[in-house]
């Protein structure tokens, strides 16, 4: 019944591919994001969590996970799941759920919310 | 005495390094944002003029010179004035400068600022 | 357990005022708010769903059901079901799921939330 | 060489309008503003004056001259000086500055900046 | 199905100790928060309920239970409820809950969001 | 006529009281200000100066001089200016620029910013 949220940013670059779509197809539906030089965002993470005894704990978690392999990287080519599995926001969000959530003891984790921008972001409560 | 401003977001990717370092000083001043994948930011854009009668002419100027070149690019590869200078938010502030600059025909062009985070940013109020 | 949200903004004027009630019980209860010519609020509308292959068509489909009939209108006298009930955050959150809700195909909508100022707003999940 | 710089909202709606432009003109120039219902805005107001030792008495000075005259109001039928001036945002800050600037005594008015949306804003330093 | 969310903001200083632990695990734990001068914030809170008719009776339930109590306060040594116990965001949301819910007859309480810097908040939904 | 702009932020606790006043005036100019416990704030503070080459050597000054210095503390007692100073949001801007301004060597200081609240801010250009 209490949550606690804590708000970390990381910047990092990507693009949009389906290798199913034809050409065609993944400039359609992706437009500018197709562009496989890649383009950026200052990106940011909600981690949601139930009680917490040590903040200091759970920031040290967020950043050795996720910051120190997401930020300042071009996320295609860089981070490893995003090798064969395009890296949108909502697949963004699932990565940091599964990097976070074997690592938090105390707390358990509840949601994971990315912002791209500050009109779209994804929330993820997990697997059902 | 009437400066009107008006913002626009475009999201783009650089990477910081200046073919004049060393390797070894080009990571320790430039750190993470010397990887060459590049990382990514949502900039944004403040344009001040002064007074200006046609607001959706202005709207124009800025989407056509600006937005056009420079969202969803990576800009040491995809913007022609920076595959020489390196698209520090400096050296991006001047270039919106001198693409804006000229087309304003009304408004006085009066001050470029663009934020690279919400913590950083530079103004650029034209040559002295 | 995905959820996609995209911000959008419109500017539109209201007034409240309830025929079932004396002219100075609409004074009383709704202050300011019962000037009948009207004020204005820059809203807020955030469209939740489900998991989106096509954020381009989501967007089109905001725009067309819900921009087009609101933005820049007397929201009493300009959009139909406001005629008769008073456009409230909570009616006006009401009458952009009843709008947005048989448009949107792949994506089911899982809530919409309209900001009338950045410190009230009213968040609607559908009819239980 | 120290500027106090106070924030102050209010809601207010108004439409464009040139007598001096056709009926074409009008809705080329001013579009969806053109609307003569009105549409609102949850407008934004910096007062950034000199030294200031009485921080209580600039509020009600703001509250008084400015947010009783044009909070929830139609800017256009209801403050006296748009009877017969387009309520742009450059003549909304022209506005405001002359209502705080006789009222100010201690402390020197220097800046009146005026958002009409986050993306939008004036700035008006006085007459030359 | 409906949920009116409305913001307050409060200043408030405090500090974390915990009777229970030494010296040296206060310190440890808390860190630069087990300062006893204190440090402060401007807190946010949100309160969340369900239909509302009176917004100004919800206003003023908030000022008079919360924001009297707390606002310009050193919660350890001037809130009563903090005296034998942490004010962590945690408890500060729970007290807030247990005071605003006994007084909001119309409106049922269903949240209440207490953000102790913009990357930090918590969100309280009430006793399971 | 270039500038950037870096922003941090720290939280600490003060009190309005001036000893050339008497309790009543104290009271009635500063208000709930007044109260020797103390209340806090996030404060912002963006430190604005010329080219910078090197912007992690200006992050480092910013810590150590101010941050190291200010955050989490009761600014009246453990910050030395304020001994015998006020710490107003002005006196506040004065006292970090004159704590940057001899250590910061390759880049000029132009202006500090104090944000005391998102409604509330300070600008202190130096002395004339």
């Amino acid at each position: 019944m209490v949550y606690l949220t804590r708000k970390a940013e990381f910047s990092a670059s990507h693009y949009y591919h389906n290798d199913e779509f034809t050409v065609e197809e993944n400039q359609r539906i992706f437009g500018k994001c197709n562009n496989p030089n890649g383009h950026g965002h200052n990106y940011t993470l909600d981690q949601r969590s139930g009680f917490v005894v040590d903040l200091k704990q759970l920031k040290e978690v967020m950043n050795r996970e996720v910051l120190e392999a997401m930020d300042h990287r071009f996320l295609n080519k860089e981070v490893a799941e995003f090798r064969d599995r395009i890296p949108t926001t909502e697949n963004l969000a699932i990565s940091i759920w599964n990097r976070l959530k074997p690592k938090l003891q105390a707390a358990e984790l509840h949601r994971v919310r990315v912002y791209e921008t500050p009109d779209l972001f994804v929330d993820f409560y997990g697997e059902a």
